[in-house]
């Protein structure tokens, strides 16, 4: 980190998240100076495509494609680095680095996909990469994680981190809607993706989940040691049921210790609906960390969109340039020395779930799932089959719900498997663990 | 901060906090010294009384009852002071700075005092004081205005801040209980003080309040211009009713900019009972701060209590070891350079508002009541007195609840005291604020 009064910084990346840094940049440019005691000067902006409009005041500022113009000037610190997608990033950020700037990014996939070996790369230049916005936006996780919570040792992790899929939970139960239709207005409206595929299957989650278990118990974890479900299966029928047995269905991310065991998922759960997370809506985020010492904490909030995932970056800038950035990454390093935790075999995490099934409306339907439930040790505590409600308009078809006790996820697997099988079985089905 | 690798510390209090204290610096001594590439050693500990027993292992380490042998002690570089009240510890804290020792404070009494005094003291002699743990313990909303927050303006804070108000009103609704009741067990459990006043009259979230306000808006506001009332006049019949109507009762601490001005009250205020707030029960505390980038982020865990509030402390002594304290502590010093905003007077906050009377059950008493509030332009939203549920064991007595549209502090006062005046006005009666 330098400490000439100016701090001279380039920003590759001029979409929304850079729009809005642009915005607090210029509007906020006392609060920055009074924060830092510095000036803090946008130099240079590397975009895709120059000729693009955009809607703000740059100025003099110089707008390249090519971000060698970034990588060749002596003059630029820091880089703040707030382009998706794992390529070009890779190779960008490792340039960077080897040029001698830092680097502020907001880049998720990228961290999920390289972390370690950027981060290692950073160490041995004595560089300092920054990426508060990368997880939960504005939502101070990773500060939380690397300084507030250090003298505790994590013992579970449980969350929302994707608003997108949020969103899409909370406007089908609140309007009555189908997937498909919430889906279908959120495209239009800007709330989704055109390819929603990476939130609502829930990787875009399961990304930053594992950052945040690197980070709370110096584990890494990659995608497939994660039990992960998207949403994409639910009806509107399960989020009313649910309802009506005091639950809200999230889009869960968790990672805990359990008996020495880290065990991690990203699934559609249910939730008890007086639970701060059951009441997390919209595209908000929430993350409930539990600490040894300092018991739950919870931290919610705007977990995307332009200003608080500038907010994040700004703040990233802010710590980088008076110096405390450079010290918490250090502490980083010595933190790779951790001893990993075992994972947890998928096939062991033990919940109670919801099963939803479409089955044949005739004889020995139930009889059948409960016999195959049966035979792999899962006792049923509840079954559902309203003769109005659950009926499909099509006549012949019903729902059918089975709340079971605590299980396996692997004999629940199985069991789904044997039940998929079955001639009586019509169209979706879908599991969900039920979080205690 | 001294950059050896041994940072020595000494304890000022060994009481609840103190002992939480103790516990983490022995059980994560790995986990400290991995976060901060340092060994940290506990050299002395002074205590009111030495001869008390204590349920730690101290081993060899010096107990006194004379700070003299920490601000004498040349090895020492930071003390931890967890002990409470204004006096002493103005003076100690002010002779450790001066014998050039850091301070990590917990005493939020002592800053919202002194605290101006003492931060200029402590810059002026290049020290650094840490005080996470003074609100609202575990949560890090220190850190969350210090450095997360950085880049935003704030605009508003709404809190819980007093984890035994709270619980007592969680508990009063939960066991249909009354404040006296629950106050007594609470202080047989050691969930109260014997002396309780601070904290259900309000002195408590206000002095937390103007800490976080002065470091939000780099405005200082004394208690006397905070709008401040206590819930010990509440009653259960007010929970209930306020929870007929969709609300739940908590001592709330808001902090806003309106129209230019500052807002500030601790009062019982109605808060609909699907908001975060409402659903924080028992002794948590909740911060919710909005910023003009990031929007409303919300904090929540425990706000008191030994391991949390020493989770809060070991943060700031990690904090400390590595650099960043001192780092944040300048620019604290850059911040007092802010143009102070100007109060709202306290008459003119504008709420709509909960009012309950005990009446006597005669004719011509609700017309009173309605002719003083509509002389002093207070209109009418609801009005309630049931038969039965509301009329005392005592004949003749009734409770009347009026909700009000939007009116100010100054006229509902004004009001107020008109209708004590009232001959048939019996016991208690309560107003309180309705949060939008």
């Amino acid at each position: 980190m330098p400490s000439s009064p100016e701090l001279n910084i380039a920003l590759i990346g001029c979409g929304t998240v850079g729009g809005g840094v642009v915005r607090i940049l210029q509007s906020s440019a006392d609060l920055l100076a009074q924060r830092t005691g510095r000036t803090i000067c946008l130099r240079r902006i590397v975009v895709r495509d120059v000729k693009k409009r955009r809607n703000l005041e740059l100025g003099q500022i110089p707008v390249s494609d090519d971000i060698r113009t970034v990588i060749d000037d002596p003059e630029i610190h820091a880089a703040i680095h707030v382009v998706g997608g794992v390529n070009p990033a890779r190779t960008d950020v490792t340039n960077l680095l080897q040029a001698g700037k830092d680097v502020i990014t907001a880049n998720k996939a990228l961290l999920y996909a390289h972390g370690s070996e950027l981060f290692a790369l950073a160490h041995q230049l004595g560089r300092t990469i920054c990426f508060e916005a990368a997880v939960a936006g504005g939502i101070p996780i990773i500060s939380a994680v690397n300084t507030a919570l250090t003298a505790n040792r994590i013992v579970s992790i449980e969350a929302i981190l994707n608003g997108t899929s949020n969103f899409i939970l909370s406007r089908m139960l609140d309007r009555r809607q189908s997937y498909e239709d919430v889906l279908t207005e959120a495209q239009a409206r800007g709330y989704a993706e055109a390819d929603p595929a990476m939130d609502v299957d829930g990787t875009d989650a399961a990304q930053k989940l594992s950052i945040l278990t690197q980070l709370a118990y110096g584990t890494t974890v990659p995608l497939r040691d994660i039990v992960r479900q998207g949403i994409q299966h639910i009806e509107l029928l399960d989020l009313l049921v649910a309802s009506e047995l005091g639950y809200r269905v999230k889009l869960l991310a968790t990672s805990r210790i359990s008996k020495g065991r880290l065990e991690l998922s990203v699934q559609p759960t249910l939730v008890r609906n007086d639970r701060p997370v059951a009441l997390t809506s919209g595209a908000d985020n929430i993350v409930s960390i539990e600490g040894d010492a300092v018991g739950l904490m919870r931290f919610s909030g705007a977990g995307a969109g332009q200003m608080p995932t500038a907010s994040a970056v700004l703040a990233d800038v802010i710590d980088y340039a008076t110096g405390r950035a450079a010290i918490t990454f250090q502490s980083l390093q010595r933190l790779q020395e951790r001893e990993p935790i075992p994972l947890q075999p998928q096939d062991e995490l033990s919940r109670r779930y919801y099963m939803r099934f479409t089955v044949a409306d005739r004889p020995h339907v139930l009889a059948d799932i409960a016999d195959i439930l049966g035979r792999n040790e899962i006792s049923i505590s509840s079954v559902r089959q309203d003769e109005t409600a659950d009926v499909d308009d099509e006549s012949g078809v019903a729902r059918l719900v089975i709340m079971t006790h605590r299980t396996t996820e692997g004999r629940l697997r199985e069991a789904d498997a044997a039940i998929a099988a079955l001639s009586s079985l019509r169209g979706s089905r879908i599991r969900m663990p039920i979080a205690d």
